[in-house]
């Protein structure tokens, strides 16, 4: 995580991210023609987000901060989320052949996939996220239910297909993850696992990852991840199809 | 490229895909009140293109037709190409320890990646789009460059990485392939591998990732691909990074 430290500071930062710095270079240099608004530029950062094309930033660039904020208390969020979970019945109905033992799963991770951090991370864009605060703020159990998700969470779960939550979350917050899923309509849920000490040696793609094998090695099938970051969704072994929920807010090692 | 024969389709084709239908059906129905503007819906379709959740699309949406020919025409789809582009240098010079042995290296698709079908796409408005004529139009060797790609294309060359062109073109397009990529301002590539008749009987992803472990065999170490399709950057043995290219314009499965 370090070594990407200072890569999105903004333009009015101290320290000038790689990335940032050479793409103005090029801007003013504009060798290429290439004349753009900040909207542009902010728009194809958040694209690029995700592609996974730029990876490891530590904050929203300054002058897109505005930008991503008001994207994420936006219709076309919420449009953008709700397509991409559709996909997942659509692949469900068409591509699945449920045997319906007990076997049949769906990994969820939690955070900007079945509850919104936004209500906390809106007053962090553009400056680094802190922890401490963070947990605190988690440990209130107030995150709000991403509507489409809980749908989708019950409508796999009508279909008898077992719900894995899988997260990166500390085990500390256990209950108070269960208070707040539950508070917000999330219930039946087969497992909840969270990360213990040791998880937090290894990147997250790699906790979860290991996770996976252990659910496989269990017997069970899985079917389809829905996460938020890449670490959720990338590394073997993985499921049958994944789906990438938009988060532009921050990324996940 | 059979297998793939109909995913360049053109933009007001007869067939809906799945996708579209469903979510026809969903947005009817209003069962989560969210009323949405076509620009919304086609931003979303988009977003969700190439977040790869949706897949194996046959046709753009016909109420999107517009809306993506606009976007593959605008500032914005340079802006997104080029930001995509400057990742790689980003990761370049911070993360690869090049060994200038000859066996540093490096992979492009070539169709919408180094240059543009837009040309020969927005020609194709409205009919389906069929192998004969797309491959016609490749034989004239007439694809303009895309020049972001060109400048990558030179700067890796400068540092000594071998570069390697992994197309699914068909292996009797070879001449017109090198006579349009020389005369766009292409050369010095180590090897241009097009796919060979039983190269056709897998799936794009299965052909690439076949040539990825053979060069591995050859001692390459394969730092980076550049492609505008999943199937281009998916499968093992993948490379260190993967930089995806935007493309809403067809599938290559």
């Amino acid at each position: 995580m370090n070594k990407s430290l200072g890569f999105f500071l903004g333009f009015f930062g101290l320290l000038f991210p790689l990335t940032v710095a050479k793409w103005n270079i090029l801007n003013q240099k504009s060798h290429n023609g290439l004349k753009i608004s900040v909207k542009e530029y902010c728009r194809s950062w958040r694209l690029n987000i995700e592609l996974n094309n730029i990876r490891e930033f530590q904050v929203v660039p300054e002058e897109c901060s505005e930008y991503i904020g008001k994207y994420m208390r936006s219709m076309q969020y919420n449009v953008d989320s709700e397509l991409a979970l559709d996909e997942c019945l659509v692949y469900l109905s068409t591509s699945c052949n449920l045997k319906k033992d007990g076997k049949d799963a769906w990994i969820f991770d939690i955070d900007d996939t079945l509850i919104s951090t936004i209500p906390f991370l809106k007053n962090y864009l553009g400056r680094r996220l802190n922890l401490t605060a963070l947990e605190e703020w988690m440990n209130k159990a107030k995150a709000p239910a991403l509507d489409h998700s809980l749908r989708l969470f019950n409508d796999l779960k009508s279909r008898g297909i077992r719900i894995i939550l899988l997260s990166s979350r500390r085990e500390h917050l256990r209950s108070a993850t269960i208070d707040n899923l539950v508070n917000v309509g999330y219930h039946g849920w087969t497992c909840l696992v969270l990360r213990n000490p040791d998880d937090e040696l290894v990147s997250v793609e790699k906790y979860k990852s290991d996770v996976r094998k252990q659910l496989e090695k269990d017997g069970y099938r899985i079917w389809g991840i829905v996460g938020d970051q890449y670490s959720s969704i990338e590394g073997l072994p993985s499921a049958k199809r994944t789906f990438k929920l938009p988060n532009p807010m921050y990324y996940v090692a």
